[in-house]
């Protein structure tokens, strides 16, 4: 496809942030849900029309709050071009999840953008262009969500401009379990109680579980993993945002996973899983947790650690409809 | 040599620690210099004598103050054994020069009366009987300067009872340059100064770069290390106290180090280099700068980055004496 083309068509995954100890650095992305976008060239300059479909509730319309329209935008400024560009955005992640929402929308906007504009922008000009959709969706800097769905994978985002992003190894069977309990918890919420600073000591404790995970990673040790996948910054305030989080943690815990904490500023919770079948169980034990303890429905699902980041949807199967074939794999509920 | 030995022998080689990013949890064992206690069997019960020669000036002598003692005392009370035992340490670590010398002396001392009493210890029990004497010497319960002295070569240290040592690998050429000028920097003192809390964002950009650093190792990705050998939350407080710390630093960056900063608490300055010459070229540039801009004596040497940790010395050669050919290599002087 080049900049002929009159429409494109991007996929782009949830993602896991934080990890346990990677708070702000750790992203993981999943095998579903995901966010799409189409971009179509239409007349006027810039981004000129914003539709969202699916899971849409929260969502901004507005094409100077959207952050696929205002990754869309980052990408026309990059470009040089003159170009009108209309967004339609379809949402199958639901808002305000933890599971990195307007981080794959911003990389489903960049990347389809790019792709109708020519393909003009290599890896680290679209995840500048994310991420400055992503600012505006989460009021965050963090790359991680945005890094690890525009790449796949585990990933590591330095701090920085731009970051810098290093695949972590998944070793073989590393799976996760995901409960999603409905609610709504808004990350600019969820950053503020977290204040400016922390201690020394739990920042000590901190930066040993990071380099200790990624150690465990690369070694495929799962007990040096399982002894890293501590927050010891975050969770400790946010847990209280999400009523039945540790009753849900806790049973993950003893349904066998390796650790399990929220994913960025929650509701998800995720269990890192050694195999898929201890995720199924994992999940399985979550979604009891949060029915017992905290009376919210919740839906729960699994992925591999190593599922494929952001891609163009070829346009045979490209239009985006309702939930027939040609979307990608929902999440399934158990 | 079993528990019949009168004496046992034990070296103990200097550390750095911190490591740029990883204050308090990540350490690297030198080639040179190093401690060495030479234990014996003495009537009474416990410690009963405590002499200190060699580089031994601030060093102390008590029994109840000595780091190479109170180990040593440690592998005592662990081995249940109604023993008495007399305690030679001969400093080759010159006190308070940020390379661990409280630490070898403590890995010294529990080795070599481990070895006197029989070898019943592992080494996760010497580690902990070594850390009781390095609390008593630094005042910090880090285990990055003891762990490195026992195990060799580059550790990760884990906070906590016991604390988890995970060895780490070198890329091969991996080298170190150390400069240290004459000036001795209490731990204690260093401590205070860092106060009880860090700033959350300096937080994320430590655990970025602590993985981010591990991560390089086990790639040999040079450019990734160089990127993350940085210290966001120790250095900028503890720099002023090292006259000609900075110009130093920029000098060994200039010389093509992929990094530097304090061990430890200072003054000693560490590069990490690629190669040995590269090495020698970084000490060399910053004895030069420490002589310029702070009028300070300096010594500087290299060393692997994989150099062996403690190690038993064979009663053969074990005697304590001068700088003879018995006595592990001494630093080289450039």
């Amino acid at each position: 496809m080049g900049g002929s083309a009159r429409r494109a068509h991007a996929h782009a995954p949830a993602t896991l942030s934080n990890l346990g100890c990677g708070f702000d650095v750790l992203g993981l992305a999943l095998e579903a849900p995901g966010d799409e976008v189409v971009a179509s060239i239409a007349s006027g300059r810039g981004v000129v029309a914003v539709g969202v479909t699916g899971e849409e509730a929260g969502v901004p319309g507005d094409p100077t709050r959207n952050s696929a329209a205002l990754a869309a935008q980052a990408v026309i400024d990059r470009s040089g071009l003159d170009a009108g560009v209309e967004i339609l955005l379809r949402k199958g992640i639901p808002f305000a999840s933890g599971l990195g929402g307007s981080a794959a929308s911003a990389v489903a906007g960049a990347l389809a953008t790019d792709e109708l504009l020519g393909s003009r922008l290599d890896g680290g000009a679209l995840l500048e262009c994310a991420l400055q959709g992503e600012l505006s969706g989460s009021g965050s800097e963090a790359a991680d969500n945005v890094a690890a769905s525009l790449t796949g994978g585990l990933v590591l985002a330095l701090p920085g401009r731009p970051p810098v992003v290093v695949r972590l190894p998944a070793p073989a069977g590393l799976a996760v379990a995901v409960a999603r309990p409905h609610l709504e918890v808004e990350t600019r919420v969820a950053r503020e109680l977290l204040g400016a600073e922390i201690t020394l000591a739990a920042g000590v404790r901190q930066w040993g579980n990071t380099a200790g995970l990624v150690a465990g990673l690369f070694r495929e040790e799962w007990e040096l993993i399982a002894r890293c996948l501590r927050d010891e910054v975050a969770e400790p305030v946010r847990a209280g945002l999400v009523p039945g989080f540790r009753e849900a943690k806790a049973a993950a815990l003893r349904a066998g996973s390796l650790g399990a904490g929220l994913s960025g500023s929650g509701p998800a919770v995720f269990a890192l899983c050694r195999g898929r079948n201890a995720a199924e169980c994992a999940a399985d034990a979550m979604q009891k947790a949060f029915g017992e303890h905290s009376g919210l429905g919740c839906d729960a699902f699994v992925s591999a650690a190593d599922a494929p980041g952001a891609r163009i949807v070829p346009e045979s199967t490209g239009a985006l409809a309702g939930d027939d074939a040609r979307t990608p794999p929902r999440a399934s509920q158990l």
